[in-house]
């Protein structure tokens, strides 16, 4: 366990300052609001965090394409902030949202629609979610 | 969005096929599984994804250690895993856990212990959760 000051101010602190990684990035879980249901894992930048935390909706930096989006601007499945948290080190950040419609670019409300399962032959996946609440070629279409 | 087979077969298909980052590592959420709290956002590896799969027993891999650990092992606070789930593009694992008193090295119950707000000066830091379950100099002495 590291006691420096400084871990102890990041940890014990009431100062908002994220811990980014080598990329800027900080982790963030969003989560349903109502049914605790784990959304999405994804990233926000410093001004992802200040956008989201300034409009209360959910804004991300996508590592894929190098750019920071708000949540449902293609989709329209946009993700209200009710209550937004930090971890103790401050490297990851829980935001518990209403979602509209399906988080998952698949068309799924989660993206943890498959579930793990272990057996003889190593482990194996089970669909657990299979609706899908948008068709993606319809909402994504060039 | 990508089209590749590739892509498809590992956000559709039902092989566990995990996606590490370049250090090796994918990103786990850990929920209580009651109370659907958010408890930790930790890292795993190929080993401590097997070795959660096969001992039902939340095994994580620190990266400032640079180690594999199995949780409680220095505390006793162990998690048990109900649920495991894997995300669409297979970087992000899902557990849903029985905690074994608290989840943080802070002691208190869930890492997420302060909630984020807006305001004129900036963002801040509101404590949610003061209680410790155990005290950290007690658990982790040398």
């Amino acid at each position: 366990m590291s006691t420096s000051s400084g871990t102890n101010e990041r940890e014990e602190g009431l100062t908002f300052q994220p811990k980014f990684d080598a990329s800027g990035l900080v982790t963030c879980v969003a989560t349903d609001a109502t049914s605790g249901e784990v959304l999405m894992v994804a990233h926000m930048n410093d001004e992802a965090l200040r956008r989201t935390i300034a409009s209360g909706q959910a804004w991300y930096f996508s590592r894929s394409r190098n750019a920071l989006w708000c949540k449902g601007e293609s989709s329209g499945q946009t993700q209200r902030v009710v209550e937004m948290r930090m971890d103790c080190d401050q490297d990851a950040v829980w935001i518990r949202v209403e979602q509209v419609g399906a988080a998952c670019h698949t068309g799924r409300r989660s993206c943890f629609y498959r579930a793990v399962s272990g057996g003889e032959g190593g482990a194996q996946l089970t669909l657990v979610d299979a609706e899908r609440l948008f068709d993606p070629k319809e909402i994504y279409r060039k």
